[in-house]
């Protein structure tokens, strides 16, 4: 009988249907915040978002599912015992961050996060010129789960969309010119929005420095919905200073928290979230999280194919 | 020989181009905030948004050829002489208005608002769920051409759209069920979104009062990028202070600048733009404008169909 560790929010009703679905298995329930190294220590199996430093390569543990696209924190050496098996839920956010970004998008545009410093002093005044996406170039690079809606809603408004990802495919509908990674520079001179949504590796580590943004056309607009470490805050604070971006918004930062009197909370042009466009708060994510989770864990008990099997050389699922 | 009177921010270029196409003409230039009653007093055409004050019905002036989508300022008793024509530039607006809404909706469905007004205070804290416009049902009351524009936006990301207008027609292929504004009350309780982009006239004054927020869904959303007379500010207040709205946005509001102290600056979830969503702030509203405007121009000397003249009993374009 295998011990799994359960750090999903599920309601009793949930619970009982786990039990029944999977008696093999004696289940045990917490929360992604109030979970213990003991409680890590006895799992087998441990589905949710656990806090890395508690797992202290158990040796015991054999599948940790993760409820998070990305699993950084996870291939870290030292992190995991050797042969631990490593799933993402990749899939189940690309709605909600995807979003998320196209909204930050249209913020920047219509300049609504100025009109909203403006509301607080109760000023009636004019910001000037506004941009759109219908007709704009967009350059998404990561086309992942994520990336690739971004990228539809971006297309379904009137925009252009330039694609970019590690390896060469197909180009998809939704996408009008599709390049790699490698061919940035050629891409980023061209673009009114460039969005990011990398994984957090060693090859996107501050991917956007300050030769990048200096690429970037003057008065385009940043987006970062991936990880914190895909760009290099200094470099982009300055790049808002000094041009030659009008506005950035990102959803991540490198250390989060972001430290207090950190330059990206203070520059008018840049829009922080809180690491929230992710996590359950859209209605039916937790619904596709537990739908890939439990799905994988019937296939890695019963035999089957688990899906968003993380690849510990790459990062990336395999 | 016609003294015509421009309100429009032309370069000295375009101002030669149209002493060249209506040598007919004797043109004067001025802005929209500059010009003066004696102006005004010799012109025998005017094109642009003057002072309605400044006019004083003047018997001179034969035609007047706003650079506004409204025209309700000028319809009003003793404004313009009778018999005087007046015409708008219905269609110029469309897609500045029609996005601003959109963005606005974006923002309120993601709490981008609040995230805003978090980051003014450094503080790195979750705001809770968040809403879409997947398989939403947005209701947009007023199918001109900026609630067209907004209808097909909301429709091209996976909203289920509902139009009402005052006159049966034709369902657009962007609106999937098409009723009538006196059957408001029908569709109000269905809408997660509503949104209003209505002309300023006596039917459409306080339309959204305490009788018609109280329709609206629990956790809805208000929009209104018309006019702030479509609204009862104080009932909107109380509906986002006690229930059923979520949250609103506005670009317009009944008095202009919004008064300080006033509640609709002060909630939390209320988001007021100072009227910017037209005007000239998204590059090419300018050049669609000024094409209305001297093709009507033209039409109006020479012969021809003069576009969007407004019928005085109603406020709408004939």
């Amino acid at each position: 009988m295998k011990n799994v560790l359960v750090l999903l929010p599920l309601n009793e009703e949930k619970k009982q249907a786990l039990r029944e679905r999977f008696p093999e298995c004696r289940f045990s329930f917490d929360g992604e915040k109030t979970h213990t190294a003991a409680q890590i220590r006895e799992a087998d199996i441990l589905i949710g978002f656990p806090k890395p430093a508690l797992i202290g390569a158990s040796e015991r543990l054999e599948f940790l599912q993760l409820s998070s696209s990305g699993a950084d924190a996870f291939v870290k050496p030292g992190v995991l015992a050797p042969g631990t098996l490593l799933a993402s839920v990749t899939g189940a956010y690309g709605q909600a961050v995807g979003e998320h970004a196209f909204a930050m998008t249209w913020e920047l545009l219509k300049k609504l996060h100025l009109y909203r410093d403006d509301q607080a002093k109760e000023i009636w005044g004019d910001r000037g010129t506004v941009g759109t996406l219908r007709g704009a170039t967009v350059l998404v690079v990561g086309l992942g789960d994520i990336g690739s809606e971004y990228a539809r809603l971006c297309k379904a408004v009137g925009a252009r969309v330039i694609g970019v990802k590690r390896r060469p495919s197909a180009c998809p509908d939704y996408v009008d010119e599709l390049g790699l990674t490698d061919e940035l520079e050629r891409y980023l001179p061209q673009a009114d929005v460039v969005c990011t949504v990398l994984p957090g590796t060693d090859k996107t580590y501050h991917l956007f420095n300050a030769e990048r943004f200096a690429q970037m056309k003057p008065g385009s607009i940043f987006i970062n919905c991936g990880r914190g470490t895909a760009f290099d805050a200094d470099a982009l604070a300055e790049a808002l200073r000094n041009g030659p971006l009008a506005a950035a918004g990102t959803d991540v930062t490198e250390v989060e928290p972001l430290p207090a009197g950190h330059p990206l909370w203070k520059l008018e042009n840049m829009v922080v979230t809180p690491h929230i466009s992710g996590g359950f708060h859209l209605p039916g994510t937790l619904e596709r999280i537990e739908e890939i989770c439990f799905a994988n864990l019937e296939a890695f008990l019963r035999g089957g194919e688990i899906r968003n099997i993380i690849d510990f050389s790459t990062g990336y699922k395999k």
